[in-house]
């Protein structure tokens, strides 16, 4: 019902969240990028129930993040791979954990440390411009209506101007 | 009950995810990034119950993400801001903005587009080094260890190693 009312939304963070947004769903594509691509080995290490984990995988494979490969014939075996639309939504998943470390830091410290294979230095996941280079952040950067934009909830927001957020109710 | 056992989990994503990965959190932030403050415009906007909205608000505040100001005495009126946690929140949705407008492009095309104020370009969030700059992607980071790591679900998975996933099931 929200997955579907959220897909709708002429909103790409609505429809991202209505592919990859429920519960559960960035832990298990975290754990496929880690090297869990096996249904009993995501239960287990998850601790999700099979029926859920079913529903989810069936749902990342049909919206095209994840793919189901057979790796085994007698019998049959399959396990779960990441799509190239599955690979690019890793990066974000990094820059969800990196603001975990910081502001909900679970105890010892951070459970995960990135390196970058490129330059081979520890590194944390920085958000910035694809033109000039320089960080990105809540102040710099001003969101305006895209050809998309649309009346209905989601974006029209972004119709209004950001700089001009609606006067108070009029009722009031 | 989920909330819970995510908060608990020791990993960044999950805990993360506690905070800000419910159903509609991630909009909620974006409207208030948008300048959407006040509770009767938020449900407006979203088309999200008022019961809904002041468990997520009320836990949002709790977890330091917003917070709730007054800005009028008689009758007392609050709204809704970022805090600085909630700020540095804000370039991760625009991660997911930015993967959604390219894998599940609304009808339209992307319905926001985002100005770097400090360049003045229009540009895409790009995911990056801290240390050489270079492009984060799935391919060219290693996860490791880190020194908050456990044995329980959540990180477990990294103490294993990446390059080496548990092999199959011994019963199968």
């Amino acid at each position: 019902m929200a997955r579907n009312s959220f897909a709708a939304m002429h909103c790409s963070i609505a429809r991202t969240l209505a592919v990859a947004g429920e519960w559960w769903t960035p832990l298990i594509l975290r754990d496929v990028f880690l090297g869990l691509r096996k249904f009993d080995d995501l239960t287990e290490n998850l601790g999700i129930s099979r029926n859920l984990l079913t529903e989810r995988l069936t749902h990342l494979v049909k919206a095209g993040v994840l793919e189901r490969v057979r790796y085994q014939d007698r019998p049959p075996r399959f396990e779960y791979h990441l799509t190239e639309a599955g690979r690019e939504l890793v990066p974000a998943l990094m820059t969800l954990m990196a603001w975990g470390d910081k502001w909900v830091t679970p105890p010892g410290g951070p459970p995960a440390e990135l390196v970058h294979d490129t330059c081979g230095n520890h590194f944390t996941p920085t958000i910035t411009c694809s033109e000039c280079g320089g960080k990105v952040t809540a102040t710099t950067v001003t969101p305006l209506a895209g050809p998309g934009a649309a009346e209905g909830p989601g974006t029209r927001l972004l119709t209004l101007g950001r700089q001009a957020p609606p006067d108070p109710d009029p009722e009031k």
